[in-house]
């Protein structure tokens, strides 16, 4: 049977980045408070392509993850990286999971407890040294409260749900819980799945004692990320969705501590 | 050239619906304030086929959506239905126009102007007695403030950006504006383009003056639905992005005032 | 500490639907292979609320799914059905979960098996009778392979993926497998997570020696499930994805078998 | 009254963007063939905001884009980019805008005219001197048949819809239509709004003869991008709805002509 993939590229053209996005399955992930706990994961795997040759043998991604099987975690993932690399003799090779990530969430008066999901994406990549390179981001949902409103109205202030982003590369192992953590120190309150009365009035007068920004969050992870030892560059956005707009305010540091030489 | 649509049905069972979805064309509506103004529409259309016939003639669609070329309204709409029958040979045709609708807002306090744009819905169908009927959806955001909040903190309230989503049957012409300002004058606050210090300050005690549920809401507008002459049906939805949670508070109530006797 | 929620309404008019929506959590699902399968869901959870009363109480919504903690059945289901009555003292309840469900999949040649994932949709509804109803949905993509263009084309035909989507109420229990065998069958060819080379030219073939439009897989679908035992009502749509145009084609068949006297 | 933004930032670190995201409006485009066509965008609006600030204005975002008023090019995006910069008293700008373009299709046949839309996304950036540098990416759909399908099989070829993301910087005024030209002839062919039956069939037959992987469609743009005196860094990602899996193909080439020494 042809091989048409083998055959000499019509444009001899050296490409980027070729594969395979939006695979679904199950994984399992590392997980700090109870050793791993079950997701679904959305996957991308792509590998370069040298000039010469016409196409990537798409199925050979495929049977990589499905036989790969394991326990998602930077460890894993770097032998999932090298052995896309293998399969489809490439020099580099990307790979992306999309997941949920739980937490049980207490809250800060009654103590109730409940599960909170948090949308994450892993991305590794493994250039022709083999050395492993990984990105995480995360979104945590927090809770502001303007500042301005808060200062020039005589009563209340307006409030609402921002979502930040943190994307984190790191010289040392972190756990993305401590990600979280900085995140819902960082607005004016944390947000919560499950508040009883007692809880929603903890929640109300925290939040009002502590108005900030989009500037300020933002500023606040920055401040955070840049003094972490485990962190060397870091993404941090903020989209807040206005309770008195339509559309959304929006702030974002980026910042690479090794070319800044901040280490 | 075979016609292979023409020929009898594998399986000969009447189908409801069928045509084409997610077409894109630049369109004029009907304007209460300046005549008529310019948006984008994402289009669908269907029409019912017969048990015996195999397939509908899709191009056919597309040629009456290009052959209509008038001002978005409710009498352009009847001859496009009617159109689409006539290319169709059917006895029933749907069409549904999904587009921005904007309007100039004013800002409560120093009256700054800026336009904002709400999604809206046009759907028209015709039936074998060519009468059509019409069911129009807009999504006008609002801001509420929690009353449960308000009343067991000492200070503050949450707040939050809610969609509103509005649909009517009329029995006669009602202007989309009025609908407009029935979902606005139904939560905490309208939410506004455009807001300087003054207005923000405005807004802000206007809306923590008029705390308002999900249930509020959806009351205050089905109250003034049930009492407005030319509505005959509705149903009136609120999904409030809770600035305390990641999931939203929802609420909903649907009646169809000529089946409950009430006209 | 005020309960706001039980004060009497400010327009007292009954609403159809108050609850949460987009809860997310890790889900155990029955599995007719290998009796349950872990997977994430998105749930949405209302209740009705009458006249008199101002709100419902939100956070009993997450109380209830927290407590439940069951693997996802119409058993387990039920419970939940009757436990959110309970709590918010509603005369009807209504929850859906959204959610992927992974098969194991063998290539038609090679046998070579890899993990698909369906997405599906269970909504239940228990009314003062405390008598559950539930509609299953699902999504399946298949290919289909356009019999005009194969019918006048000297060469070839186009072919696209298509999403097709069953709806059903039961009358006794089906296994979600049924209907995804009953989708599978219905367009040119199923589409598959891993194709050998082998496995393509076969799949191939086979969806050219059986041309569809969607007007064809509706109806297959269609009369299948006319035909079903354990099928009381159906919805089936089919949205291809034309590879020949940027907007999609589309059919829907539904029927009511209890109303139209079909058992 | 307060101004709350102008006070000393509670972390003195500087802000890479801050402002407004997802504002809608009416716009209208310079146009090739018509002098300017209608059309809706969403836009975005940042600055930079030095370390000692608190905040930025965000109320001046939207006044400077309700001032704006003008078609949508180059020389009027930097107006907006200057305005913006000038009235945050900032140091960098960006500004973004997503919009559709429509172009009147010819079909290759019978020669029926129709419109078709394509998304597009114009980023403009101001820095320090004045400076603007302009992205344009625009989204172009078309069709694959896959060549190893074709060759390995006794009869047809799975093709689908396929995706193609151009992304550009321009080293002189370059119209959209070239792009979208160079886009349509990337593929295994262009879709087309509307098809008659003798359309269909040549479509299909050029397809066949011109099959293409992703490998082929992103090198092709490559190839002609390269060559292209105007352009001077380009990103080209196809992203192919494969018709025999529920996952996608993708490729992506990125080159920076002035980096490479390419001129």
């Amino acid at each position: 049977m042809k091989d048409i993939q083998n055959s000499p590229a019509l444009v001899p053209m050296p490409i980027d980045r070729v594969g395979v996005k939006g695979l679904t399955l199950p994984i399992v992930v590392s997980d700090k408070e109870n050793g791993s706990q079950h997701s679904v994961a959305e996957v991308d795997l792509t590998v370069d392509l040298p000039a010469h040759w016409r196409g990537s043998h798409m199925s050979r991604f495929v049977e990589a993850l499905e036989n790969w099987q394991e326990e998602l975690s930077y460890q894993s993932m770097k032998k999932l990286l090298k052995d896309v690399k293998t399969r489809l003799d490439a020099k580099v090779a990307h790979i992306e999971f999309r997941f949920i990530y739980f937490l049980q969430k207490v809250s800060p008066a009654t103590r109730a407890e409940n599960l909170m999901g948090y949308n994450c994406r892993l991305l590794g990549e493994m250039d022709a040294g083999d050395k492993p390179k990984f990105l995480l981001e995360i979104k945590v949902p927090v809770m502001t409260v303007c500042p301005c409103s808060k200062a020039i109205s005589d009563e209340g202030a307006h409030s609402q749900r921002a979502d930040l982003r943190i994307a984190v590369r790191m010289c040392k192992f972190v756990w993305l819980e401590e990600f979280i953590e900085i995140a819902e120190s960082a607005g004016s309150s944390p947000v919560y799945p499950l508040l009883k009365r007692e809880d929603e009035k903890f929640v109300t007068e925290a939040a009002f004692a502590k108005p900030a920004f989009v500037e300020d969050v933002v500023r606040n992870v920055g401040h955070a990320l840049l003094n972490h030892p485990g962190v060397s560059w870091f993404r941090v956005e903020v989209e807040s969705h206005e309770s008195i707009h339509a559309h959304n305010a929006y702030a974002c540091i980026e910042y690479d501590k090794e070319a800044e030489g901040h280490v």
